[in-house]
């Protein structure tokens, strides 16, 4: 059993780690940090809890401390749930103290030798902190401080069916998706407003979109020949358009996608279903507990997936794929649904702590 | 005043067409025509009534009578409402008899010689039945037959824009359009279950799509040099994609579009707004009570249009544009709200209407 | 045309008042406070509108001030929708500068010299400030500050059927309330948060119940016989039991309400169904603007009233009432809806204006 | 293993049932029955799955049969979910069979000899047909006919709690619950409209009140001394008063109820909240593998339960009791929240089944 450390232990993002952590096979929790407001207190009494999952037995009694890597020193991983007000400066910290953080905010998601991974989409990514660790351990370094940053959860259900199709079939190089987004994902302090989402939707999330169009080239992009830098692709070789929304849902990612192949004919619809119903993510191959069995769901009824019924297949882990069909614009449209605080946020961390592990990073 | 039957008046857009009749100063109810079930019945004892505005008091003790063209004889025009299933034959019928017909129906939109209209975007297409009602008249018939048929409601809220648009920079070559429909347009017994739309979307409206693509190209294509025959724009000049879906709002469809032009370089994001802001339809410059006072709102707000917010702008008639920007992929992306009950249905019907009287077609 | 002044006008309830006041006969606005944050900004720039209906032109281009009395030395009549943080001291000063108040925050109501108003229900309750103006102009004064408090908006829904049954048939001894309250009541910033309402309701709102009985004791009380104190309903002349709930629903209260006469025997459904429907408010009778027209509209139809369909009735300051039948419990059981924002919060305070003008007070 | 039988298997209910069976340790699906229209196909061709947990795999290739005895002659207890318009001759047939039948529909509740069971609540109802198959088999006959009825879903809610109070304060005399009702209750063909949830809800569910009013005082009344027939309290010894609502939440049945107990003076707050805490259903001491760990799980938190938090404690099994406070009307009010197609359906024919299956009846 690996330990395991959780900054923002009390927010929407540090509630979601604890669940997954809480009957896990490979970690056990050992650490929760959060503001100095709760340090101190049991977590059952600094938390206000909001999962439709009852609070872990074994997370209760834990007392909550400040976010210094002094608390954490004897955790084998951290996990980061920290607004990115305060996660730049805490998540810095920590990985200078020689700490392994997989985080879900945004700071770190750009910097060029820092990897930004959708654990069933990119988890060869990993390799430039796994060289890293390699060479710390070389050097005779107890402990070598890595960062994995999660993708913002939007573009994890966008890269998950692109992935196999770019391996199949080469580039893709127009890409165009409108999202209609749980709420879930704005957490809940007070996260969306009742009046915006009753009878409503908001055509706009704050700088989702540039997320969006910018993380999926760094995910679908490449190493440079050493090994530690990450190359986004270029305007040139994908354009990506994103139209966000948030809608009354409240757990799940809906976006309608349509794209082009630079390969000239494109597959047949058909070659494209069962290219993503055959994927099987490297996580799965590798045994991780969290992996799902199937990667990508493709349904063949008409009115699917839909947030509420589709959701949560592989406990939130599996991406659902419907209604692929031919676009009069691009080449194909499809509609994508994942479920945005496992893949999305949490879920994915965990299952990216279970990479590291298999790999013998952590 | 003008004597105005409605068919299909005990539906949801039946409704719809006696709440614009109530108090109208052109039209007043003269015949309430409904299925054998309601006829012989007061309108207040035959409807359901599911509006959010009272019965007007002059529905209610009409007596409502099949839906036959002798009980609609005395009618100046007659808005149908009635269900596709019923639409085609009744409404032959009624041309056949000498009336005008103006149908929310999708029966006959396809046929070439009917006049498919959203009336703030292609009033100059009912030159095809002004011609040949004059021509009737200069026969002597005392009575010429006419259908116009209403656009469908997500269909109405795209083109708005694009005819301003059009009209100053040229065809449209690329269009796309994901929709987040109200549960209005699929009336109410039954209509959207509530399971479909609590803490749900529904990625899917039964030939919704097609329709958007070919009416479209129907609504901004031509007329041929006879006058008598509609031209749809062809795949090679203007390619179109929608992507539909079902969300929980009552009234208001939201509609995230990108569009190229043809012409390059295309304009640039000010003129766009400019353009649209400066629309005056032509149901406004004939003085039409409906016409929207401003027919396209563009909005600044980040995060605006909103349908719970904005839905009712000019009473419905106007549509509101906002979040206008560079499109990566195409030209220019955009988010465009209309009330699909007012100008994406009845009111369009009674804004037609209007015109016809004002050209005094009717 | 009186001078009105509003207090908290950039908030939700601010918003309300200056949208009633915008087009009022008998009321324009004067001046406008907010915040230190918001003072010396154009009203327009100063705001985050989130009403259905756009910003009056009239309310856009006013500078707003700080809340002081000086600023407000010109207005007849102060509305204040201010935050009960606020509202004791700036109220407090506002009156003993001899301003005519009308509040919505709940910080006075319990004074035993402030009338607290449901103007639909006990506008006689005015006549303590109406006596002590009286006497303060007899002594010469220029002016004679007077504060009246707008009643809790469940309170107001509750109270309304009551009165006129009270008049008719003696007192309710025995009242049980259950709510389900709409969002629009906690404001916007953040108000209800929307993962509390969606697929989900709240049982209990922070004081309501407390308010919802107390209130009404205080409402179908008494003034002593001086006219210069209100005597609240003892316990033992009746009991009140509320169950407050927040149910996903933007504007209008519903309320599930049993009650027993003290009278034996009780009068028969269809007596108190005619009492209610017959009943005419003062506000009517003296022909204020916005008094409803029918202040109480009793439905027959089983499933009525519906928050959507009935809380606009005569503008949001009518009352509906459904289900009145006998209770195995107590004596008769109904539903009440009533809009909360207006009858129950900013166009009672209009009302309440409507009157003291009418009757000279202002 | 037992071999279960489902009636109506293709409706809400019956899929509620093939869920609950797909991996239960007493009972395996042996036939699944449902309208001529689906006969003889696989259940996976026959039904439109609308749960968000996946089809069963061992329910999918099962071939539907029509509702005869004959095809569930084999069966050791048959669940039926059928609606009410066939249940009443279907199931008169299967019993006179001799089959086993628990049932959700409403036909038989009322039978003087047909137990009303909540299974958590009065199990020892069940001795009526325990007794009559005991004598059937000491008659040697091969099969006895049973029929037990589920209650009504808002009656199991409310009853849920007395069941305790009951029995160690002694007889409640009065008794008022106002409900909050999920849609989930009312199926999905088409079920509730979506225009009645979305920003509404509806104060009335046909025939619920009378059923919530009715059934209480048989589930706690009392079996004349000749153990085969059911005594309801009368009303001198209790009356209950409903109002039902419909509100817009998927799953969970919301009570506000208020009590009071004959004798006096009552118990404390504390005392109500200690005896409802330490309760334990007699099918947890029987060991039955659904019955809930915690048959009433009483929460401290002013604003629980909550739908969509609280529901899916013990797997829907256990019911929620919050905000328990002194009632300035009755004695005790509080907030019961169940899960209506679990404990208030489905999930209940299945308990009553592992009680009979205990008790050696099945």
């Amino acid at each position: 059993m690996k330990k395991a450390g959780v900054l923002g232990a009390t927010g929407s993002v540090g509630q979601r780690f604890i669940l997954l952590l809480a009957d896990h096979p490979d970690f056990e929790i050992a650490a929760l940090g959060a503001s100095s407001r709760s340090a101190g207190k049991k977590y059952s009494e600094a938390v206000s809890w909001k999962q439709t999952d009852l609070m872990p037995e074994n997370a209760k009694s834990i007392v909550v401390t400040e976010c210094k890597a002094e608390n954490f020193a004897h955790c084998d991983v951290v996990f980061s749930g920290l607004d990115s007000d305060y996660a730049g400066a805490i998540e810095k910290e920590f990985v200078e103290a020689g700490l392994a953080v997989i985080s879900n905010a945004k700071n770190y998601r750009r910097e060029p030798d820092v990897p930004l991974i959708v654990p069933i989409v990119n988890p060869e990514h990993l390799s430039v902190v796994e060289n890293k660790v390699k060479k710390a351990r070389e050097a005779g370094e107890k402990k070598a401080g890595l960062l994995v940053c999660i993708s913002n959860c939007s573009t994890a259900g966008l890269v998950a069916p692109l992935k196999p199709l770019v391996e199949k079939y080469g580039p893709i190089d127009l890409l165009t998706a409108t999202t209609l987004q749980a709420i879930s994902g704005a957490g809940f302090s007070p996260g969306v407003s009742g009046i915006d989402v009753l009878d409503n939707i908001v055509p706009y999330i704050s700088g989702e979109e540039d997320k969006m169009e910018w993380e999926t080239k760094k995910i679908l992009g490449n190493i440079n020949d050493k090994g530690d830098t990450f190359v986004p692709l270029s305007a040139d070789k994908m354009k990506v358009s994103a139209q966000c929304n948030r809608v009354a849902v409240s757990d799940g990612h809906t976006e309608c996608i349509s794209l082009r192949f630079a390969q000239r004919p494109p597959p047949s619809v058909e070659e494209v279903k069962k290219t993503l119903s055959e994927y099987v993510c490297d996580a799965r191959k590798l045994g991780c507990y969290s992996a799902p069995k199937q990667t990508i769901h493709v349904l063949e009824e008409p009115d699917r997936p839909q947030p509420r019924l589709d959701r949560n297949r592989d406990a939130g882990y599996g991406v659902t794929v419907g209604r692929v069909r031919e676009d009069p614009v691009l080449d194909f449209k499809m509609v994508v649904l994942s479920h945005n605080t496992v893949i999305g946020a949490a879920g994915a961390g965990i299952l990216i702590a279970e990479i590291l592990k298999a790999k013998n990073v952590i």
